[in-house]
């Protein structure tokens, strides 16, 4: 039966990546029906309730640049705000949030329910309906079939979801909840491509059993910082985290179970996150290691559960109880949901392009762990652009992508695109080479012009970050010409500092030294008018003016190669002289750029000046070949 | 694997009765673990978020007297309370609360992870290990074996439960909820009968596609009611709930479609609850009415959902929005989710004793849906008996029953272990004999010395409601004593209220008199030192005195016939003269009492008489034949 209403968007799943895609569709204009298997799981997050960290909160903050919503909601429902790596550089200094879980999904519930132009209704997508390979609508489970312009597949880990404890398996898309068991057939009878990841979470321990006092307490920030630009008011009160650590015992225990591991006995036929491994892998494969550090982290003000960070497992239910009682603080715990792995379907994102279109349909869109990643920010990210990208689509506007030289979100994607991922692809800031540019400060600067020609910043946003960047450049200005004398008051402290004055030097000079802050120049003189995070971004920007200047220098080069476009349909057989290996693996990924498919593995730089001489000769008969379009 | 805590009682399922039977046997003191199928779905109300209403205001207020909580979780978090059957006698009164769905949930959570020697987990329990008939424990999937001396189940809609939308159905316990599949089976091989019930729900639609100004709406209470003796402080801000009508249009909908219907297809194995019908059960059986109301009502402040109270139906999605958009103000309504119908497995509830025992079994105990009741309150009042008798069982001592004579509670599992239930019991007023008496305002009066005695109420509340009794009878006293005079004002004020006065009377004589409130007794100089609850009491106890000496006598003879006690054991093949069909009957129910006994249908007054004759020959020869015990 056809739902009488059309929709100019479809989006299936209401996790992370479904509610950036919904949300932004909506908010473009378009009519938009979010479809969940449960409307009280929307916004779940099934694994730790935290948001951000390193590589992820600078994705957070580009959503947020780009008008998305993951930074208000993590504001709005932090229980605690770290900020790390503050010790190392601003490339990897990371805001990191302790999320209320049950809030998050209030605050997204209620947002995506009085969102206009969204209808959000609870039902399974069993079916895509396609007229050949154009996108018409959904089969639905017990009801309706939708129908709409464009789709977005977020289903996260309920494609044929598979749960494994011990070597008990059941099918279940989280624990307790259904899969999406029918979904992927219609997909493969369509030819998209699929495989096999897993994940895993950890258990949930009654906080009541638990003794503090033999853990160490990790409170939260002093300084104020939020990830959203926009987000106003005061630090809200927090909740502490506990680091607990593992020891002989445990690695014993693990050790002596290991032949009822579902994935050490290979019952998962699928491929585990690499960077955040089980407990019984990190054993295992860092057999030296007598410790690892566990942190205790509340789950909501709403109830006593509580997280095991690096306590993810798949092991039998009574041997995690017996690991997590050989910790000290824990000897008499009581679990009340086990860990458990999770295996579930996902297709091959090469499949994709840059606007997470699936390159051989029209108007399928996907985002999130079914593209093959992992993390609920990576997720939200892709979400937010293939939000955007099915709204372009639908208006008959070009695609919207982003680049790796401006963004971890670009950078996210091309690797989805390029690199043929097969395990959960986890965003870190070591994937970008130009980190020390991608930075979690300076992510409006990068993106909002963007975000607001994508349409999802209003004019007062964009005015307010407009006014701010000027603050900083007469900021900078003046720094420049002021200047500080080497007499005995000046040279006095910045000795306390251990730094020497010599000579006359302006604000700026000085402030490139290491051990000299914008704040420390009050001393000298210099009273800054910049609010907090101005001036934090205008210090980085100066003190590490020269590396900036090195990595502009990286980009433009980079860009180079970008601006080179591979028509779609080229015939890469009909290429003289390509490797069989590069022509098999060029077919397979079809880069969008020259840049893309130097990046791609088994393309190597001999067979992209035969890409290169080949695409001169095509350009120079067809000139129009490699316009963009969906 | 054996989990190595062993409990004193697992309670299996945190719906409405669990979630009763656990907070009571571990306020008792005893080692309780509450096992659930998710953590997340604890006190989920399943289908209206309301608590109260005729019949059932009485049993919460008789669960607060005794020591349970959903009168107190129902104060906590109601959204709109309204008082029912003002203008009917005292005995139909009842307080209905439209309830936060999420926040009841949050409430209960909360308190169920915060009770001392409460243990909460979530696994779903497949089997029940026995020895011979004595319950040892229970198995669970995915995980640990748990031992306990006894076991409270409360599945609610789960066992085996099955969802019909249309011609589609599915296997689920609500929609987008696993159903507990295994354990009918494990139930049945120890010899427990199941039969299969079925109830449904109604669609939830979006707030924000309403017209409510088509809508009558229905504002909540003025004056202050609460459904908990202990709840203090002010009314807080209530929503409205709304009215709809259906019309002729709707109902010619449904006809033309009940070829599509579950119910009318007979896909459906299973009765429903005959009081709480379908909206085409509705259409159908009182075809002569041309409109039917409905209660548009909100289901969380964290929502827009609303509830359709009187649309609860089984159609298909497409025809229920149809349906739906017949009725004005509802013209363009989207549906979030379908409404449903659900098939479950129920145990025939004559196999339980007036403790909620499965007779032939030690250690097993059922409260609620399992037990072939619908409701709330009924499951919840099951739930605190079933706990109850639990602890009492674990603790060596004597089942803890309730009379129909003092309470709802008393009736319900009368008629429970009395009448052969084959459909959804639900409670009514008119299921009592003793209605006039059974109010809500005396619930206390009724039961809190039984609450008391059985360890659930504080020293403290004791003694406040004592203290109140006496300031109750105080004034009786004093209203009896205060003389009006037929003076000028006297009866020109009492013809102003309808009534005369020729001669000096007592207040209490006044009081007696249809028009007369305490209230106004106050214009002739009566000024009560009663709070509004107590003034109520009085007046219902003094207004109604002869109706309620009357029903004292009815009391009285009812308990004779209650006293005379049945031995378990008794060989009823044995007693000579008893017809087949009676012989038949009480061998099935086991009649614990004479007076039970007489309400079997199939036992006639000749019958009983038979019996009397038989137990007194028998009690000479073994007067110890008929103690008490689980």
């Amino acid at each position: 039966m056809k739902y009488a209403k059309e929709y100019a968007v479809l989006v299936v799943g209401a996790g992370h990546a479904g509610l950036e895609a919904a949300l932004s569709c909506a908010r473009l204009g378009l009519d938009t029906l979010l479809l969940t298997l449960n409307l009280d799981t929307i916004g779940k997050m099934s694994c730790n309730p935290a948001i951000g960290g390193p590589g992820k909160s600078q994705l957070v903050r580009e959503i947020d640049a780009l008008g998305g919503e993951m930074a208000r909601a993590a504001d709005a429902t932090f229980l605690q705000l770290k900020m790390l790596n503050l010790s190392k550089g601003p490339a990897v200094h990371s805001l990191r949030a302790q999320s209320d879980r049950a809030g998050y999904m209030r605050y997204m519930k209620k947002l995506a329910e009085n969102t206009p132009r969204l209808d959000v209704k609870q039902a399974e997508v069993t079916e895509l309906i396609l007229a050949g390979r154009i996108f018409q609508g959904v089969k639905t489970k017990m009801g309706f079939e939708y129908y709409a312009r464009a789709v977005i597949l977020t289903t996260g880990t309920f494609l044929r979801g598979e749960i494994f404890i011990g070597l008990e398996s059941t099918p279940a898309g989280r624990l307790g909840e259904f899969p999406a068991d029918a979904l992927t057939a219609s997909l493969n009878a369509h030819g998209i491509r699929t495989g096999r990841l897993k994940t895993g979470t950890t258990p949930r321990l009654d906080r009541r059993t638990i003794d503090f006092t033999k853990l160490q307490e990790e409170p939260g920030l002093e300084e104020k910082h939020f990830f959203s630009f926009e987000t106003e008011g005061s630090l809200r009160p927090q909740q502490p985290c506990y680091l607990a650590r593992t020891n002989p015992r445990s690695h014993e225990m693990i050790r002596a179970n290991l032949d009822r591991s579902p994935l050490y006995q290979g019952m998962i036929n699928a491929v585990g996150p690499r960077y955040c491994p089980s407990i019984e892998d990190k054993v295992v494969r860092f057999a030296d290691k007598d410790s690892h550090h566990l942190f205790i982290e509340p789950e909501s003000a709403d109830t006593n559960e509580m997280y095991v960070q690096g306590f993810s497992t798949s092991l039998p239910y009574d041997v995690q109880l017996k690991v997590l009682r050989t910790i000290p603080g824990l000897e008499n715990v009581e679990i009340m949901r086990p860990g458990y792995a999770v295996a579930y379907d996902f297709i091959y994102p090469e499949q994709l392009t840059r606007s997470l279109k699936l390159r051989e349909f029209t108007g399928i869109f996907a985002a999130g762990q079914i593209n093959g990643t992992s993390g609920y920010e990576e997720a939200a990210a892709q979400g937010l652009i293939a939000g955007i990208n099915a709204a372009r689509f639908v208006c008959g506007q070009g695609p919207f992508c982003l680049t790796r030289e401006e963004s971890y979100t670009g950078t996210l994607i091309d690797d989805l695109i390029t690199k043929e991922i097969r395990e959960p692809y986890r965003m870190m800031t070591s994937r970008s080479e130009y980190r020390l540019f991608l930075r979690q400060d300076n992510a409006e600067d990068r993106l909002l012009e963007k975000g607001r020609a994508a349409g999802l910043i209003s004019a007062q946003r964009h005015q307010k970050f407009k006014h701010s960047r000027e603050k900083i450049e007469a900021e900078k200005i003046r720094l420049a010409e002021f200047k500080v004398l080497p007499n005995k008051k000046n040279t006095e402290f910045l000795l306390s500092l251990g730094e020497k004055l010599t000579k006359p030097s302006s604000g700026a000079e000085l402030l490139r030294r290491q051990k000299i802050s914008l704040l420390s120049l009050k001393e000298l003189g210099f009273s800054t008018v910049l609010s907090s995070a101005e001036a934090e971004k205008l210090e980085i920007e100066v003190k590490y003016s020269a590396y900036l200047t090195e990595v502009e220098q990286q980009i433009r080069y980079a860009q180079d190669a970008e601006k080179k476009k591979i028509p779609p349909e080229l015939d890469y057989d009909a290429i003289i002289g390509l490797r069989q290996e590069a022509r098999e693996k060029l077919k397979k990924v079809r880069p969008e750029t020259v840049g893309q498919a130097s990046r791609i593995a088994g393309v190597n730089p001999a067979d992209i000046s035969i890409l290169l001489v080949w695409l001169r000769r095509l350009l120079k008969t067809n000139p129009g070949i490699t316009s963009p379009g969906f």
